[in-house]
């Protein structure tokens, strides 16, 4: 298989990060094709005939199936590789980890992602992601994105007091797409604040996993 | 088991229609409590008390387990009753299908819900759903909404040309997403086009189905 990736970009980090999780050996095994988005190299003729969508992170397999979406991808390697777990054992679990990685994903890294594709001088007419219709960048979007990713980052630290972990007291997905949003928000400048305590107790563990340098 | 529910709205919609796939006994059995969002039911420190995120659909299980998320819901229905399958049953179908909901959901039903509520006059001031920041409306966010949508439903006809449903040869979770999202378009004066004649045929299939009045 191949993994169609960008290195500085948050969501194929997604995928590496869940692979490396699952093992170091799986992760050097997994061959991988840098694509310059900012460069446009999603959007080349060449990158199109393997997903129409032009979106990064694409898996293809051995035999030509082609997955997209970074959750999706992650799913197809939950399955191949059980262990260790990252996406839940009963349903209770499944559901939790689900909804505390759509919370990560929905409140704090679309909004950060709003943020830069509205901003970003490399982005000016590409505002969404992808074959997406064009657009020019809009202030209503950074300013929104703004404050939501501030609202994000004091939930965060709320929902840090009691459990070691975003979904509960161990890692799983919902860490991997938290932690992202982290790196992420500091090219916009945002982040924990200071005072975020219980945040940067759990930066400071996730950091320590050897999947962090994926 | 209790749903907090509400009728009219597209997301919780989106858990009764895939609970009526499982049977109608199933549906039947579903304890339903209804959450008027527009008239600020979701903001009472009653509901607050149950979800402190202020959203609907929440599922409250039997133990007191709260879980919310219209799809996590969706995954912990789909864990304890797994026929009929609705999200996949090999890793490759369940990464394809999600693949395929996300796609439904991001370029689909949250474009709408930008449009709709940046547009919606009950919503003036809670462009954002449940407990999120407080936001004027923003014209950007309904004219970048209403491109999308339309983007979306010409993708959306191309996709079921070579297929009977969205994720392949039969109905899954990722057309309970675009079916609903065609009813959402239509509060704001969207939706496919007359010439759209695959998206016609796969309505016209849908709305077959006995779920489709869940």
């Amino acid at each position: 298989m191949i993994l169609y990736d960008m290195i500085k970009a948050p969501n194929p980090r997604r995928v590496r990060m869940f692979v490396a999780e699952k093992s170091s050996e799986i992760f050097a095994q997994l061959e991988r094709r840098e694509i310059d988005i900012p460069g446009g190299a999603n959007l080349t003729p060449q990158f199109l005939a393997i997903n129409p969508r032009g979106v990064v992170p694409t898996l293809v397999l051995d035999d030509g199936t082609v997955i997209d979406e970074s959750i999706a991808i992650c799913r197809y390697f939950e399955e191949i590789y059980p262990e260790p777990n990252l996406m839940g054992s009963t349903p209770v679990e499944k559901a939790l980890i689900e909804s505390a990685q759509r919370q990560m994903e929905l409140e704090g890294l679309y909004a950060i992602a709003a943020v830069f594709r509205n901003s970003a001088p490399q982005f000016a007419d590409r505002a969404l992601p992808g074959t997406s219709p064009s657009f020019a960048q809009s202030i209503d979007y950074v300013e929104r994105g703004t404050a939501q990713t501030q609202h994000y980052f004091a939930a965060l630290n709320q929902r840090l007091k009691d459990r070691s972990f975003i979904a509960g007291d161990r890692f799983t997905i919902a860490d991997i797409t938290a932690f992202i949003a982290v790196g992420f928000a500091r090219w916009v400048k945002l982040g924990p604040a200071p005072d975020h305590e219980n945040t940067h107790r759990w930066l400071a563990q996730v950091k320590q996993r050897p999947s962090a340098l994926a």
